[in-house]
Order: structure tokens, then sequence, then C-alpha cells
């Protein structure tokens, strides 16, 4: 007799999937396989079969089933994947909000402790159980909104301790939550205060003393710089880059997000897998990370929350057939949402991105843009059982009707990991 | 002995709610009471009292209690009441969301029966208790997102047996439902493609035949008009508000949304209760408005998905001392939103109103918007028990923190109606 299935889902009223393990750019980013009348088979946390439904009740043949589930007619896709993301960290700061609708600076609330400081002396005062237990319940949120696999970076430490925290606390999420937790470090996300007039020496201190600590202590897989006006330049970023890369750690970029400093550039030049906001690189820049092979991962969240003109979407796919990656930047300065159903609904509103390639952005080229696209990021077989089952029929409904969550049930590795009830009714 | 309490909401950690039964302008929409260490007791589905927990409790003395609530710390206001939607309406037009981001223009749609032409057929196809199973889902969502009051225009229907049907269905909704819904006529959405050459025919049946219906039967308590350039002119919106007025509806106007056409004067001039959208009201318009005491309701979520730039809601509030409202225009062509939440963190990103004047945007100006300051929008002795219990410690992070529903508990009238139960884990 064959093999049991774990898992077997029909009644699938819609399956929409990308395929493939490499990132989609340009048109390709708009082909998506929907199949109608679908179903998925699942054993071992993978995908056994993903298609119509004939084809996938033939192939199941007459294996045991552990667990069979009924679409009741629903639209599926597969989970949805956050490439950038700040997770753990402490505190929040609506208190800034407050502050800046009242006209005071950044610049003045950065001079008083806050901005980015301000997470920073919470995150390096808190308790590694507390900003576990505190990640913990954000990943719950994502997960109950349909994200399976979501990247963290460090960077609120911007010292050894509290970064090698962090990313500790990345790294058990990985092992003890239902999804999948990608590390990023990201110890160059400001200059601390203490080296606010010897920058090149926390340059230094970063390459020299804490890349290779996160390396040695397999504390991260990539390797990020925020290279902008005013924090890293291009020279000192490369110094971290090309560090990071020669300590097996991928690099990925913020560029260019509230200037052009030749961060796109820059990322092409080393190799990276992702460059990140991009609201202002270059022509020439997007034509590097074409050549490249870099993912554009693209955070319209952050531009909302600050008032910024979202990246150029439509420029990068139609003329420069970028595969362009959608993510939250969760984060309490600059973007706090979880939500990257928001995001997707964002993309479509403000950036004019298609559905098709809304959901291509949110599930392939997220994967690819962490190295996961011969894991996740589609419904084939031999990828992790990684799908939403959604209250919709089709993704023009989930980037068209925003403000709420549209999923049914999540499914994680096989295993239906969140469910979403809505308790209506005296109680 | 004393009569016994329905409801006593101890443990609050900030009671925060304006004060009052008229709405707020310029200034005062940023005032708020804002009490630590507070409760609410409720009885007959009003407060008895609202303030110091110490205060409330010798109130309540020894009269007993039908039901406890321990607040556990979190923020209390009164419930959200979303003042502008389309509640009632058959189908969706994601489909169309699709077609504009291929190119294809509205006018091009609308040719092909897309656009408001297709919700009008749709509902004028709907069984009655379609229209009512569909919007009651509707205020479900809404209600578990904080919304315990809402508006609910009809304008889907154009002629006659379908605009009573929509009305008709908001008033069992009204009776049914735990939320209020408040009823306006919106019979002049639209020209009906019937009387694309005579328009005035239309304005007149609607002005000396629906407005007579509707206030015969009871359907509606206010009259609305799409005032803007292309659908109905100021002299034809006119014709039908006045009649309304001799009819008893009060008048709303759908004014200046797409080019100034007067449409705020003219609110101003028929006595109208609210003025919405306003994008393109000229400095006359919102001056006649303020000398009115005309709410302004804002509707950000419409700016949003239209990419328009919305309504600028501080030099209302700054120079004009306007009181502003915040709605969401549910409705499936322009803002398919059911989020209010939403609305109040895109009125911080977008048009940099304060978290104070928010929270009273969406409660005690949104019910002046109605004709309900006397019966909800604030926590007062003798208003009805309407309020939630949020998931956050003050109002900055409910506008802070976007994209997720903050919810905890919804109560309507002294009754716990919705309860915010994230289901996680392996099922
Ligand atoms: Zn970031
Ligand atoms: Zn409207």
């Amino acid at each position: 007799m064959e093999e049991a299935l774990d898992l077997l889902v029909t009644g699938i009223g819609r399956l929409v999937t990308a395929e493939g393990t490499f990132p989609k750019g340009g048109k390709g980013m708009g082909m998506l396989k929907s199949i109608p009348k679908a179903a998925i088979a699942a054993r071992a946390r993978r995908v056994v079969a993903a298609g119509p439904e004939e084809e996938v009740l033939a192939a199941a043949g007459d294996r045991p089933v552990g667990r069979w589930l009924d679409a009741a007619g629903r639209l599926v896709t597969p989970g949805l994947i956050d490439a950038h993301t700040h997770l753990v960290h402490a505190g929040s700061r609506e208190h800034e909000l407050s502050l800046k609708l009242q006209g005071v600076s950044y610049l003045e609330i950065l001079a008083a402790g806050g901005g980015i400081q301000r997470t920073v002396s919470d995150t390096r005062r808190a308790a590694e159980d507390d900003l576990y237990e505190k990640a913990r319940r954000t990943l719950d949120v994502m997960m109950t909104m349909g994200t399976t696999t979501v990247e963290a970076k460090s960077g609120y430490g911007l010292e050894w301790e509290t970064e090698r925290k962090q990313l500790r606390v990345a790294r058990e999420l990985n092992r003890h939550h239902p999804m999948d937790v990608v590390s990023t470090f990201l110890g160059a996300h400001a200059v601390p205060g203490e080296y606010r007039d010897r920058p090149d020496d926390y340059v230094a201190q970063v390459a020299e003393e804490m890349v290779p600590a996160v390396a040695r202590e397999h504390l991260a897989e990539f390797c990020d710089v925020f290279c902008e006006e005013g924090v890293f330049s291009v020279r000192q970023s490369r110094v971290i880059l090309e560090a990071g890369r020669r300590w097996g750690l991928r690099p990925k970029v913020h560029a260019d997000e509230m200037a052009d400093t030749g961060g796109a550039e820059l990322a092409a030049e080393v190799g990276a897998i992702s460059a990140d906001h991009l609201l202002h690189a270059s022509e020439d820049g997007l034509r590097a990370l074409a050549e490249g092979g870099v993912v554009a991962v693209l955070l319209p969240g952050t531009a909302f929350f600050l008032g910024e003109t979202p990246a150029p979407a439509r420029k990068m796919i139609d003329e420069f057939a970028l595969p362009v990656a959608l993510a939250t930047d969760y984060n309490p300065g600059s973007s706090p949402t979880e939500s990257l159903q928001l995001i997707m609904a964002m993309a479509a509103a403000t950036m004019r991105m298609t559905p098709e390639e809304i959901v291509t952005a949110v599930t392939l080229n997220a994967a690819c843009a962490l190295g996961r696209g011969g894991e996740t990021g589609t419904l084939e077989p031999g990828k992790w059982a990684d799908f939403v089952l959604w209250e919709a029929e089709n993704p023009a409904y989930l980037v068209y009707r925003f403000g709420v969550n549209h999923t049914h049930a999540v499914v994680k590795k096989g295993h239906v990991v969140a469910v979403n009830k809505k308790v209506v009714g005296s109680c």
C-alpha cells in the first residue's frame, strides 16, 4: 500500500499560483496558473499534487488520508510571504505620530531620544523572553492574515549583545512557531549615538566583529545595510556587505528610500538577493538590478505612513522587467502594520499593480527575495504545503476589498495553523 | 432598593470621550475627556455613569449588577459611528479594478454596462432577502471592527421599487441587527440610463413622486443628492433637497468630490445636516458650511481607492473651524471597505488629523451628522451604552497601528455584541 496523505483539500473553487523556483520579472509577473475545481494533496509537510481535482484524486488513488478538508468553493493561493520586516523589537512609538502631527520635526524627536534611538534603547533594555513574547504575538496576527513565511531583521541593538539577542529570538521563533522565520543581520541599521562622531569605527566593528560572530553562531542568512543619505554611504555599505558575503551572508540593501545615493547600483554590484524600498532609485540603478537578477522589494505601507510617493512599480515592471516583491516593512517607526493583505490593496490602489502581479509579488518573488524559491511561494509538488483558503472567489477581490481580513484558513507545512472566526452575537 | 444595573464595566485603563450633544469644530475637535482608571455603568440600554472608577462605584452603590466586566486596563471609547455608507446593494466590482489597471477608462466601463449601472442592475434584480443577508454580513464585519451605528443610503435602484426595496432592507436591519441603521434616501445617486436624454424628468420624479413616498412610508430620515459635474447640477439638487425638506427629510449632499460645483454652498443654503466628500470645495463653500453648522463628512478611503488627493482636513479644522466627521463611504465602486479603523489611520497618515480629532470625527461629530448627537457619540449619562474595549492603551495607538482590527469587545446598548477572538493553533 502507498504511503498515507497527511492532508487532502478538495472543493477548491479556484487555485491560483505562480510557477517555478525563480523570480518572475516584467510581464511574467502577471502570468499565473488559475485552475477551477482544484485540489491539493500533501504528505510529510510538502505538496504531493496541486491541480485539477480529478487529477489530484487520481494521483491520490486509494491512499489513506489523515485529514480531508472541503474548501467549499473558496479561492486558494500559496501562503503569503513577507520578505521585509523588523519583527523583533520592544515598545511602540504612537506618541511620535502625535508629535509629528503637531509639527515637531523628526530631527527634534531624534534629539529628544525618540525615533529609532527610542526603539534601540527599549530593545537593549528588554528581556529576551519579552522580545520573544511580543514577536510571537505579532507572528500570530500575521498568520491569521495569511502570512506563512516572514523575514526578520535585527538592527535595534547597534551593539553586539542586543543584535545577538534579536537574532536569537528570531531563531527560537523559527523553531517553535509554525511560521518560517528567515533571519537577516542589520547591524548597520543606524549609526549608534555612541559612534556619532566616528561612524567608520562602527562600520569596522560591524564588518570585522559582528558579521563574523553572526556567521559563526549561524544567526542569520542575510546581511543588510541601511544605505541612505545621512545614514551609511555606499562606500560604508559596501564594506559591510562585502564582509557579509565573505562570511556566507548574502547581501540585502535598504536602498534609495529617501534619496538616490546609488543604493540600487550597489545592490547589483555586490550580488544582493534583494534591494528594498527604491523610491528614488535612478534608471541606471533599476537597469543594474534587472541585469543582476536582484528582486526589488517594495514597501508601500511605509510610503503611506510617511506620506511619501510610493516606488514606481509600473516603471520597474513595464520598462525594466524587474521582479517585484511586496512586503510590510513591519516596524514601530515607519510601518506599524502586520497586514500583507493591506499592502496588496495599496499596491493596487497606489502603485497600479494588477491583482496577478500582486499575487506573484507576495508569493514566488517574495520567496526568491529570501532564497526560498525552491521551497515555497508556489503550489507545486515538492514545495512546502503552505497555502491560504480565502473568503473570495478570485485574486482581484483580495486587493479590491481593502481593510478587512479575507482569510478563511491558513495551512503551513500541511497543518491548519489559523482559522479566522468572527465571533458575533450577544454573549 | 434601587433598580439593578444591567452592565458594569470596571478596570478601564483609560476612558476617552468627547462631551456634549453638538458637533465640535476647530480646536474643539481635539478636546477629549481622558479618564484613567475608569468605569461605566449601564441600565435599560443607556449609560447611568461613566467616569473615574470610584465615582461610578459610589453611584452604583449596592445595586445588583446583571453583568460585571473587567476591562483589564484596556482603552474604552464610544462606539464608532459610520455616517456615510451605501450599505445595501448587490454584487461586487473587483473586475473593474483589473480593467482600470489595464487602462480601460471609467467611461468605457460605464458604456459596457459597468460602473454604477452594473450595481444598479444587480440591485434591481436582487431578491430583498438576498440584499438583507449580504448587508447583514457587512454589518457583522463592521461591528466586530467597532462600529455601533451606521448610515445606509439607497441609490442603486434609480426607480421606485428598488429604492424602496433598499430602504426596507435598511429598516429591517435596524429592527433586527444590534447596530442602529439610519436611513438616507439617495434616489438622485445617478441619472438612470432610461432618463439619459431627459434628466430633469428624473429629477421631477424623484422630487415629486419618490420623496413623498419615502416620507409617507417612513423609510428614511435624510434625503441626499449626488451633486457633481455631469451628475446632478446645483439647480437640480436644490429641487430634490427642497422637496425632501418639505416632506421632513433633512438634506445631506454628496458635494464637490470631483470638482467645485458649489455643492458646499448649496448644502449650507438648504440647511443640510452634512456635506460629504468636499475634496474640491471652495473657500466660500467651506465658510458657508461653518456658518451653517453643517458637518463636513470626509471619506479618505474613497480618495485612497480612486487615487485622489484627500480632502483638506487641516484647512477645514484650522482655518474654518469646521466640525469634521470621518466615514467609510462603504460601496462597491469607490470604497469597498467596512473598516472605520483603517479610515482613522488614513486620516492621520494622509490628512494629518490628530488622534483626538479623529476620535471626535468618528464618534460625536459622526453622531451629529446623523442627528444622533443626543443619543450616542459620547459616553455620558442618558446616552446609549455604545462603546468599544480596545486592545490599546491610548487613541494614538489606534490610528498609528494600521491594517489590523484592534477591538477586544464591542458593546451596543449595554450588550456585548462582538468579541474579537483570534483562533490560532493547529486544529
Ligand atoms: Zn526596513
Ligand atoms: Zn457616497
